[in-house]
């Protein structure tokens, strides 16, 4: 931590603030600058000393040096982390690709899709049983009934499943039946359930917050850490700018960010990060050639009867094409599909 | 809801959004303009609807027409909404000054604190036992200890106090002690937390989330109304914008325009929305001037001693002279202060 | 300046840091941390040392402290900068009240709506003769014909008139009529622009950029001031944020940063601010109350044949009541409306 | 466009409404749904007509429906448009990659990046000679000398080069020497001086300004296309949001949507977009793979020399590993590279 003064502080201003230094069991170096006077504060600090140290008279600005994230720093990991889901294994050389309908709607609709996605090459499943809704008077999910469905479609096809959890009373239920938990966009900062899926010995991927910095996800992700869950992986769903083409601004930049700040796998989801079917393909490949490590897609078997999200939902046929559009950019970047020709020719 | 087809639709791709418009038992009525044709869909349209006519052959865009909201809008109760909470009445002729620290510390801090701000002329105190933290490692709060410090400072100095709820399974708990619930930004969206605070017979305030909309901010009052609670606040806290100079943008339009959609009061918080404590002052004036019902304001007997938000807090001082300014300014727009010369000098 | 250098950095790095400073002529005061080593860069420095640091190795981050901008700043000229406009004094104890239609329509047009400002107690005639549009296919104003017609309507009412200049050319043209010329939001960074107004002995108002931060436009207007032209006037006209409710947010926490960041005056524009003529009065309002030194309003003698922008202008009538609105809060806050009653009434 | 009446709108408005289109030369449709009348508009409307007919009473909302741009859109051209420069064909099949420095700074620098972007594979060449500078007290490039410096570059190495012009005095001149006139992001909307581009024989690229929505970016590109100018590139370079960790957030999605939008090349800026030259390789196959027509990168002889945009400046070294892993990715989407193998090693 770094106090500036002010340009006109006095030497008794200065006296003050190393007082409140040392009465924090604290050391200040002081840098006298042509302008102005920088003291360089050795010794645990903590957040808030920040708030203190801003408050004294002659002082600037108070600045933060040490990231305030730890055990998802890739200084305190320097190798990547990766997380096993049967066979599966996200953040490894394998593309993961994981594809759904938004939500469970039926038994029909969700197997339908399971096999239609494995069949196209996708390696884990998605699908929504408890929906956060913007409105109270949309559709919110099949809940436990959804759960059920989800793992007849993976008794059906061996595909492990991904699905939310919206509320700590929840994650015992929903860890129960998923492979992976989800936590969601608007859930970033709900410490709570961060707390409850930070506990609990299943893998969970956090969304990034509409409007969270990268600091600030690093940080959500640094809670369930914390409580000792360590199968963490992160995805990128896009942030909430002005523009208003687009449901979110896909912050493809954000990938190669995490990758360098962190050890944590991460996933970009086009679906939600664009809004729009038609664009999700040329972004699914972007997330890919940016160093994603997987990609989560939004498929329904008819999106124009989707009960939600209709409107960012692949077909079957187009989600096959886009497999076929993924697996040369993959290789054109050192990954590998996750289900590859040999393999799906073999037997 | 309205269908705006594309330029060089075929009158067999209009035959196909009419049949389903039929199917969905709705009525089109198309007005065929020098450009395009649009159909106007008569019956109760769904949102979902609007992702699902999107993608129909021929449709250009899908336009809703009618607000997504209704127990909180206007439209469905034009007077005012008023809250009482003991003697303090929420959206009212009164301003409603809410005061006191970011979080309990101790009795003695929230006891000095209700008593120097009850003194200056707030009606309502403000503590936080239970604090959302960005970071695993910061202060978190006292929880029911600080609750009951609050209950303890209320009993004393006869303030009603209002303190944040962060997890469903709180509600019974906080709904016990405090006399105002409060949801928070990050909160904003947690669809479980509102519907459980939507049951209580306690008033509540719904904190706007740092990157929602006005539209979703009702949306999530909604919520709480539909559940049967109708003691609700709204509360402008600032939005997350660009701007690095302010820890949020405080945003004063919201405030007349609440007003104008909505029936519900809306109290403004400069503290959280500047992050600093000389802008508080003229925040909070320009909030008054604007329209809104109340103000809320962090004060703590040492801000530089605070464990959370110091940097925003007023003194007892600073918070003494506002109250000073805002008396005034409350008169020229035709408020009357919570407590009055009269009553204060009385007995 | 300071270096950061990163955890594991060497010596060796250390030392290569050192020796980078020298040869810029500058001295390095090195502060060890517990985690970090920080270097305090002692001499002039300039903004693109920054990067030039950043690069070496070992260098985590390079935080410069010093503000860029100088003429603009408190620091440098402690007590408000005043701008007289004949007898109108911006900047000064009376508040400055700003009036116009958007765009010069007609010499009716512009005179009516003069006559009537000046009636209501506005001190300045504002009007567009040189209009940006976002389509080339809107009306770009009336040009030379405009700045007559304010001319005209000047002698007629004897109110000074600001006008808008676009482009480094027109600026002699511009300035041999107006009495302040205007820089645009989307001209804050025409460098080449801000270049020309400092060069003439006119004064200047510097509208804020939609994506500009504080710091910048403050830098922008330094380009001004350091070509010699310290007549300048600031404007808060509303930032662009995801919230599409209104045209742009308008930041009122912008008019008490700017007054304590600089001597300079500060006028708020809620027309452009909202774009919506029934939030134009309650935001008024709220600057007046958060110190701003002045407001500019857009007026139209029949908002609804408007040519630009009606739907923020204000009726004659509307225009007559928010003053009788604004005084008693400009009252409240210590300021002095520009026609007092007893003027007016005056003779 | 659409009028949307209020829901309690009374027969008599609706009468005023439609008199008010006859008056203006229009017809208008009514559809009378359950809950509201929305009348179609048929006729050449203009956009100002929004704001007048939601100003009549009992209207609640205007919608427009014909696109504000046309030149621009695909609609109105549907196969691309191609811009040839010397035997470079922008918006082809070839991808383009434009190299060079930010800012031109001496003979050596330019020819030496010349060579080294033309031997790795860059078909243009960029450089700076007029720099716009967020500070007076910046480096604002050599001027024409810079100009000079270019063309010599370009004579010893056969590259066209692209260079920014910032005000309408300097067209004539830049047109004079340069290949491509860029137009920079912050001069997005100086109309001035898009009039004037569109005037010149000469390739325009116009940069997306960092506010701008899309629907803004087309309409600056209509400005320049309506003078007459066909040979347009738009360049994707970054938005303004609120995160910090990068300059700008890169919207690849923005690619896409122009492709879809509009008949015109798009290329992408990663160097402006992240701000970080370790971020560019990422953000440059990201875009290749979202389907840009080009990219076009920063790259200096010694980043930490430079005396602008060090920080996000590639060496040659990296840039010319930046060219190999663009080559599989360009191969992975159907694209070819400007400099094949066999014309590299040809003859």
């Amino acid at each position: 931590m770094l106090v500036v003064m002010k340009k006109d502080s006095s030497e008794q201003e200065l006296a003050g603030v190393m007082q409140k230094l040392t009465q924090s069991g604290l050391t200040g170096h002081t840098s006298k600058g042509v302008e102005r006077t920088v003291i360089g504060v050795v010794g645990q600090t903590y957040p808030e000393m920040r708030d203190t140290l801003e408050l004294l008279p002659g002082v600037d600005e108070v600045i933060p040096i040490s990231k305030p994230y730890k055990l998802s720093s890739r200084e305190f990991q320097p190798e990547n982390t990766t997380v096993k889901v049967g066979d599966v294994v996200l953040g490894g050389d394998k593309l993961t690709i994981i594809a759904g309908p938004c939500a469970v709607e039926s038994e029909r609709q969700i197997l339908d899709t399971a096999k239609a996605v494995r069949a196209a090459g996708a390696c884990i499943l998605r699908g929504g049983a408890f929906k956060p809704s913007t409105s109270p008077y949309q559709f919110r999910g099949l809940g436990k009934q959804g759960l059920e469905m989800l793992a007849m479609a993976r008794a059906e096809t061996g595909l492990p499943f991904i699905t939310e959890v919206l509320t700590p009373q929840d994650v015992e239920l929903v860890a129960e039946y998923a492979d992976i938990l989800q936590v969601g966009a608007r859930n970033m900062q709900n410490f709570s359930l961060l707390d409850e899926v930070g506990k609990v010995n299943k893998p969970v991927m956090l969304k990034r917050g509409m409007s969270a910095t990268i600091q600030e996800w690093l940080l959500s992700a640094e809670y369930i850490l914390s409580q000792g869950n360590r199968q963490l992986i992160l995805c990128e769903r896009g942030i909430r700018t002005f523009e208003t083409y687009t449901r979110n601004t896909l912050d493809i930049s954000a990938i190669p960010i995490i990758k360098k700040l962190s050890h944590l796998p991460v996933i970009g989801d086009p679906s939600h990060g664009t809004g729009k079917w038609y664009l999700v393909a040329p972004l699914a490949l972007a997330a890919v050639a940016a160093g994603a490590d997987g990609i989560m897609i939004e498929v329904h078997p008819n999106p124009d009867q989707a009960l939600k999200d209709g409107a960012q939902s692949l077909t079957f046929e187009n989600f096959e094409q886009l497999m076929q559009q993924v697996a040369p950019v993959a290789a054109a970047v050192g990954r590998r599909m996750p289900i590859e020709s040999e393999e799906a020719d073999g037997e």
